[in-house]
């Protein structure tokens, strides 16, 4: 779960970008290519199509490396080959498709690796945050746009598009339900919010409703439970504890917001006894930022029997299951999933930087 | 799950009775004896020995039978033997122990499986139910009241408790943390708040916290499911599916306000699916009152992937297990459990019939 920013100096100070120079054309440029499962990325020369109709093509400027592109690259998460990877960027717009309204040329903006549609049952629900384009035809599934072709090619093959955004890229091209436009003065860093920093704080605010006053316990230290936590600060919680085995970034934790940090291995108990005895039998929420199947469990354990809260956010394989007995919820505990933070961008919150 | 209203006919139009004479005396009197597990009550002549300090003998009005007492004599519940099962009543209060203060003789009382004692972490918290009087040391696991010892004998030997309540007798004696007045004038039925009702309307209205409008399952069409469709109704949800393989218990479900119900059997996909088509990608609320695993995993899955919730209420075998693989989760959906109806008594909602 470590979380790189990757940047050109070329970018580093971009503001804005000259565009009608390569509008509707082909543009030539570096993007890292996964070739095949399991394999170091390579960095190539690739051909960037321009945007269709209903498509936007972005410039990014910065791109984190999650977790979740790990995990596609070693099939944890279903993905076709070769493949852009890549979903948590900043960027700005180089030419809008037909049909485009949303955003223009110069632009700044976040892909979206959850679409935006506005018009689903999901996207018109206050408490939702998958919309359904994401689940149907989409390219996170098929790897393709939605007319079902990709916009990528090197070396004479096409590439797929992984996560409907593809961001370890000079150059991307994305639907205009897959962007978001933010400040102008937002600064590289932001990229964060297009994946690890929603997820987290979103999770513990948006999702899980810490209280004010709460305990909460935050379930891996890496930048989506350090996001989690900063969320878990923010609502006000009284008590927030990191739990993670690299003790290296307890002291970021602590300056995030993070009252104390423990490590099951100082342990000879499992942790959830171990924060239960801490907590006067649990704590209010506690949220799972690993993406372990274990680490749900202890996740759910160490919530108050009778009403705790733990959310799970971590993308665990789709063969995965929790062997969860039913009495663990009948008490009052409920177990929920956030995806994207629950409720992020657009038509629910708009971002000011 | 049938649920079969138990009553003498001296109590048919009982409304108080003379306690004086009884007051710090053995009382012999009748009970249902279950000897031994997955054997026939036995109907007894037993002594109920007068409430110690902070206990309260109550003179049983009518009691209602719950698949959880069926759990208990088949031991899917832990139960202690010879036992008197029971704990879905109403009755009077005959006497009360030194301390008592919050019931006297004469009052009209439910007795509590789950203990309200007002001072734990869960008694003082607003959306508890569980006190933790519940599990430490009370006669739910024990099948003894707090001081070690039972209140019933039967040919010489202790009857235990059970579920702090045992109430297929005719005078049993709780923990006066385990009894709640309820009006002079409320009828017999009213032992059904007891357990079933408050378990079934209580999850739709306190746990899932049905929406006005939404869409809702109920599966399993017993005295609980019934509940549910009540407190689904009640709190405004236009559409309310009841499914079980019962087509007789049909009508009533339709009378307590299910807009359609139905069968499983009747398709040759899984219902979930089915509940799916029906409800343009899945039910708001789902509630599962048969307490099987299956039919947990068909209630989650048959919710909207986005911000449905499922609320799990049956009591499942203590090792049982759900196959939950977290994606299911992940994508917005709640998971919850809900004891007795999340909040229903005492210090939760007065009640006023």
């Amino acid at each position: 779960m470590n979380r790189i920013r990757v940047q050109t100096s070329e970018n580093r100070h971009c503001s804005k970008i000259t565009t009608m120079s390569t509008a509707g054309k082909v543009i030539k440029c570096k993007a890292a290519i996964a070739w095949e499962p399991c394999k170091p990325l390579s960095v190539e020369e690739i051909e960037v199509a321009p945007p269709k109709a209903h498509e936007v093509r972005i410039k990014i400027i910065s791109s984190g490396i999650c977790g979740s592109d790990n995990s596609a690259l070693f099939q944890i998460i279903q993905t076709k080959f070769p493949v852009i990877l890549g979903h948590e960027a900043i960027g700005v717009v180089e030419s809008i498709g037909e049909g485009v309204t949303k955003v223009k040329p110069g632009d700044k903006v976040i892909p979206l690796f959850v679409p935006q549609c506005g018009c689903c049952r999901s996207c018109k629900t206050a408490n939702c945050n998958l919309c359904e384009k994401f689940e149907f035809g989409f390219s996170t599934q098929s790897g393709l746009m939605a007319d079902g072709t990709s916009r990528f090619t090197c070396k004479g093959k096409p590439i797929y598009h992984y996560a409907s955004t593809s961001t370890f890229t000079e150059y991307t091209v994305v639907s205009d339900i897959c962007v978001s436009k933010v400040d102008a003065k937002a600064p590289v860093e932001v990229c964060l919010i297009g994946c690890g920093f929603a997820t987290g704080y979103g999770a513990a605010v948006n999702t899980a409703h810490v209280t004010k006053g709460s305990t909460c316990a935050v379930f891996g230290l890496g930048g989506v439970g350090f996001s989690a936590i900063v969320g878990c600060k923010d609502a006000g919680a009284s008590r927030i504890i990191g739990v993670g085995t690299h003790k290296e970034k307890y002291p970021k934790a602590i300056q995030l917001g993070a009252t104390e940090c423990i490590n099951p291995k100082d342990y000879d108990k499992p942790i959830h006894e171990v924060i239960c005895e801490m907590t006067n039998g649990g704590v209010d929420f506690a949220i799972e930022c690993a993406g372990r199947t274990e680490t749900m469990m202890t996740a759910l354990m160490c919530t108050y029997a009778s009403n705790g809260v733990a959310v799970l956010l971590g993308v665990a394989s789709p063969t995965a299951t929790l062997p969860l007995n039913p009495g663990l919820l009948l008490t009052g505990r409920t177990l929920k999933g956030s995806i994207f933070g629950g409720r992020i961008f657009e038509l629910k919150i708009n971002v000011n930087i």
